[in-house]
């Protein structure tokens, strides 16, 4: 029964990866089958049917996957969240906390007209670190968040409770227990 | 007359990234435009219409926005070629020069089946040498590589006849003087 296969059941889950103890959530299995990879950017963009959006966000790495998919699908500009050091061009940065450490996500300063309606996707939220960095450079630039959409949640890790607090509207279109 | 506009055009130069001496052809503010970056994919398609082509395979970084856009165009699965390190499956890796040193590029090894046809996407073509990489990757997975398709071409820095003497079909939609 083919037809029954929910996205949920096309990600594949690694254990120990990328170290021991951490049951990693691949959506690579997903996005290698075709009826897997339409009904992932079908359903990601369907809460946002009728709204208007300008550009599409990508969170680096797998953010710029779906969100060429889904830029092409809406037929409007996409735009990547980089890791520090990778836009040529001007750009502004925010850092947040890792597990050890800290990183650094930028954008390109022109890459967002202020008052632009956007929509942030990636493709899992787990403690919501990087989004939030990501939300916080698009607010500096005058952009209008109409909504953050990931593939998988891991609500245990709070994510999305803190992208909430942030006033974003969270989609996601299933949950996996565990970090 | 802003339907004159090439994809070319929506291309900006930066200078001096990622160092002194390097013309940065900087293809984000053709994928920010809603009009260049659609025209981008039809362009990139064009040459293969009418051809099967079972997955679209994306060079990590800017090939995986551009591969998402693709796979989703065609209704077909996408998959990534990525740096060390970074998919959680079993994978087979390359190496390959760089203008310092050495870098290798991985693909999970169950991504394609003997067989597949697959295309090929990056944004620029310039020495060759991490396409090179990508090619032998899907070579030793038993792919059929029905092209090899770019944005932009260095011409001066020999990748398409690297290619090219490894009997691949390449297409870039358009070419930069310079490094």
């Amino acid at each position: 029964m083919k037809s029954s296969k929910s996205v949920r059941d096309y990600i594949r889950t690694i254990a120990d990866f990328p170290h021991e103890g951490i049951l990693f959530r691949d959506v690579t299995t997903l996005f290698a089958d075709p009826r897997g990879f339409r009904m992932a950017i079908d359903q990601m963009l369907h809460p946002y049917v009728g709204e208007r959006i300008d550009k599409v966000v990508g969170l680096e790495a797998r953010g710029l996957i779906l969100g060429g998919a889904i830029a092409h699908q809406l037929g409007i500009g996409f735009v990547p969240i980089r890791k520090k050091g990778k836009l040529p061009g001007t750009t502004i940065s925010q850092d947040y906390k890792l597990e050890y450490g800290e990183a650094i996500v930028e954008i390109h300063d022109d890459a967002i007209l202020p008052g632009e309606n956007v929509l942030v996707v990636d493709d899992l939220l787990a403690t919501g670190g990087t989004a939030e960095a990501g939300i916080k450079l698009l607010e500096r630039l005058g952009a209008n968040i109409v909504g953050c959409a990931f593939i998988v949640d891991l609500p245990e890790l709070g994510g999305r409770k803190l992208l909430e607090k942030l006033g974003m509207d969270v989609h996601a279109l299933c949950e996996f227990e565990g970090a």
